[in-house]
């Protein structure tokens, strides 16, 4: 090895330095490289071209995800609450609490992601937690993040998510109690029989509101519980809907209670694919909670293969206006929910897509019908995607449908833009097709999207999931 | 060095690894050695001691925050970029924009922080990009957040940000055009006349809305602009409050405008340490946007001494009640206003300050007075604070005044927990002191917690600025 020249000393091995020890940089690492080959064996059961271009390096992509998104298997509390415990007074005199004494701490509305044990899929969680200092010291209030942060990048399920984040820091920093109260948020599971895709319902998130408690918190009922919960619902948290019974948790996953009726096959190759993806997380798949777990995220992944929901379309033969052409009016089917899979990361993004047509004024109004429009979202939804192909898909499909002149418009949330890297919470993208009259006439734009505004602002809340 | 044993070479030199080149640890970088003898000097010019438990690692961990929340200059959009441009096609035919040829992409709510120029102070940035992908390709989606994080983690200005990250996207995706709308927000400048501190209007926050457009978006006035609002406004945003005067950016940060009358004298020696950290960030002072920067920074910072504002309860005497003791009444003054700085990152935590206590039916219903009390408020919250400790010295301040009952709850945003490290946006975090009978009376407790509930549920948007 050449000498340290200005304090660089270069090294040919590709490797890296960890803690003074050097370590395979991480695409050459083995559990990177058996979630790749899985990765590519699952693209292929969709039926997709792994050379294609846009999915070209989503095996490495997704390993990197998978792994990041459960580091916290190899992360320690420890390492995070040592060195951030301060000492603090309580009262000087007088009865009473406060300071590292008694006195009720509660830091809130903590954004985090994990991983679903039932079905891989990332799911939300909104973090609040509350403890008592005792022995006159106080944790750092962003360690409380680091702990939950530690816990909740792992396969979990929301309650035991709760009980470890509760427990941990109950043995690291010894208060009098803590209690912890967990908002998770599960994105809806679809399933391929049309009808569930109607629901209006479908609101895009299956929600569930646990709790964890110790020391003094370890009463659900005690006054403190509710002076918890009082700081929680002063920044709008619904305690209310607070679960306590162990069962509901279970099911919570949709994957869990979805009765799909066209449960689609699933090939052995592609569950051991998923079962090896477990090991290299450092899982045991044979823990009963996951071994139906590759069942369940394979009915998810299968709902997007490259050919499935053949399309209504061959039936369908546009109105065909016959006469003189009358004025035409804007129609406009909005807020129709959708769910689709990022081929990068191979993460769920999912929204509403708002379409606008003209049609000849007093025929039929909507010549296509909500359900061909739904099937046409749905078709090109139920894909591994990218969000500007699919408005441009369901774009050019419709527009020989309604006469040429067609605007598309999705709104959506990237769980790859949320669960992971950058975790933008409350971010979303939205994207636009225009073809005919829509392209070239400003006027007719606005309208159509001034109309997307005026009816989201009606809705309290409006109907779009995220 | 040790042959290679199962792909693990101990190094036993404090050193680490970066690109394949060794590289001093973080600690010992003259960068971060030097930031911590400034930010000591600093500490006593705010009559602090340095060696007092809480701040021993204060100046470490400011060189860290600072050092880290100044990574952009480090940092090069061609390492994001060029490898998040993915082929996609545009319409296959027909009249229209669509895909990767003019269907425009709007990403929106982009939570991130950077570093006003003018003071020092971290303020939020919520960051919305549009653009009109050519060429057939279309950037991947996170690049825009990563894009814009190598422009905020720097010392800024909202215009120079929004040009920065604009012309960037223009230059390396080459799109037909980008469209920039950043909502900052900078906490509000308190000068110590207490006129100033009694401002209800004081809602903690300053906010600036600015804007940049590039090729088809250079003119703001065209309708592809108007499209971008719109999806804008879908999510709540108030573009009509788009500011496009220069002058009034410039003056947008509140400590060139707060002519405080007490504006206290500089340390000369306080002012070369500031210096010498703008010079660690890698900053040139001598710029003109940041000739005036280190005097404005210690403006806010000499708001914090250890010795200040002296209280005015040396001139008060408790009322003395007397005779009979009649039915006591609960008394509240609620979502007082105030500053404060987190000792541990010299970083600052505001908020509001809520008090109960009891006093005598029929007597005067306020024996301590509002503005007494907002002087105990911020006369510990000009402090080198922790929440906990804050929250404690103000009840005990009160409690003799009071009759020996009083309760006391702060809530908080703490920019240490959002603007770096976790960079937990819209996390808050809420402490509670409780003294006499509140420490015994659970019902007392709750009617206060409630009185807070139902005043804040009143007001649409609650006064409290987080």
């Amino acid at each position: 090895m050449g000498a340290l020249d200005e304090g660089c000393l270069n090294l040919e091995l590709d490797i890296g330095m960890k803690n003074g020890c050097i370590e395979l940089a991480f695409e050459h690492q083995p559990e990177t490289l058996a979630i790749q080959d899985a990765v590519k064996l699952l693209l292929q059961g969709l039926h997709e071209d792994v050379n294609r271009e846009g999915i070209k390096k989503t095996p490495f992509r997704v390993a990197k995800a998978l792994r990041e998104g459960t580091r916290g298997y190899k992360q320690k509390v420890k390492d995070y609450v040592q060195s951030a415990l301060f000492p603090e007074a309580g009262l000087d005199e007088g009865v009473g609490q406060a300071g590292g004494v008694g006195g009720l701490v509660v830091v809130r509305d903590l954004d985090h992601y994990s991983y679903c044990e039932s079905c891989l899929l990332p799911f939300h969680v909104k973090c609040h937690i509350g403890y008592v200092p005792s022995g006159q010291r106080v944790l750092g209030l962003s360690k409380f993040s680091r702990v939950t942060d530690v816990f909740a990048k792992r396969l979990q399920d929301p309650q035991r998510l709760a009980d470890d984040i509760c427990s941990a820091l109950q043995h690291w920093v010894k208060p009098a109690g803590v209690a912890v109260v967990l908002e998770c948020s599960h994105i809806h599971f679809p399933s391929l029989d049309l009808d569930s895709l109607n629901l209006s319902s479908h609101r895009g998130f299956v929600k569930l509101l646990v709790s964890s408690g110790s020391g003094v918190f370890e009463d659900e009922s005690s006054n403190l519980w509710g002076e918890f919960q009082s700081f929680l619902m002063f920044k709008g948290v619904k305690t209310q809907a607070l679960c306590r019974n162990g069962s509901s948790v279970k099911e919570w996953c949709p994957s869990v209670k979805s009765s799909s009726k066209l449960s689609p096959e699933v090939d052995p190759e592609m569950v051991s694919a998923v079962v090896s993806i477990l090991k290299s997380l450092g899982e045991d798949p044979l823990r009963k909670e996951l071994i139906a777990t590759p069942t369940r995220f394979l009915k998810w992944m299968l709902n997007f293969q490259r050919t499935n929901l053949e399309m209504k379309l061959n039936s369908f033969n546009p109105a065909k206006v016959n006469g003189e052409v009358k004025e035409k009016r804007l129609h406009c089917e909005l807020n129709m929910p959708f769910w689709s899979m990022c081929e990068h990361h191979l993460l769920p993004f999912y929204g509403v897509v708002h379409i606008g047509y003209f049609c000849a004024e007093g025929s039929n109004p909507n010549p296509v019908g909500s359900s061909l429009m739904k099937a046409i979202v749905h078709f090109y939804g139920f894909k591994l995607q990218v969000q500007e192909r699919m408005t441009r898909q369901i774009a050019e499909t419709l527009s020989p449908l309604v006469g040429g002149d067609v605007i598309v418009v999705a709104e959506a949330g990237h769980t790859c833009m949320i669960s992971r890297g950058i975790e933008k919470f409350g971010s979303s993208t939205a994207t636009i097709a225009v073809l005919g009259r829509f392209s070239s006439d400003n006027s007719a734009r606005a309208m159509f999207l001034d109309k997307i505004h005026t009816t989201n602002a009606l809705k309290t809340e409006s109907s779009s999931p995220f």
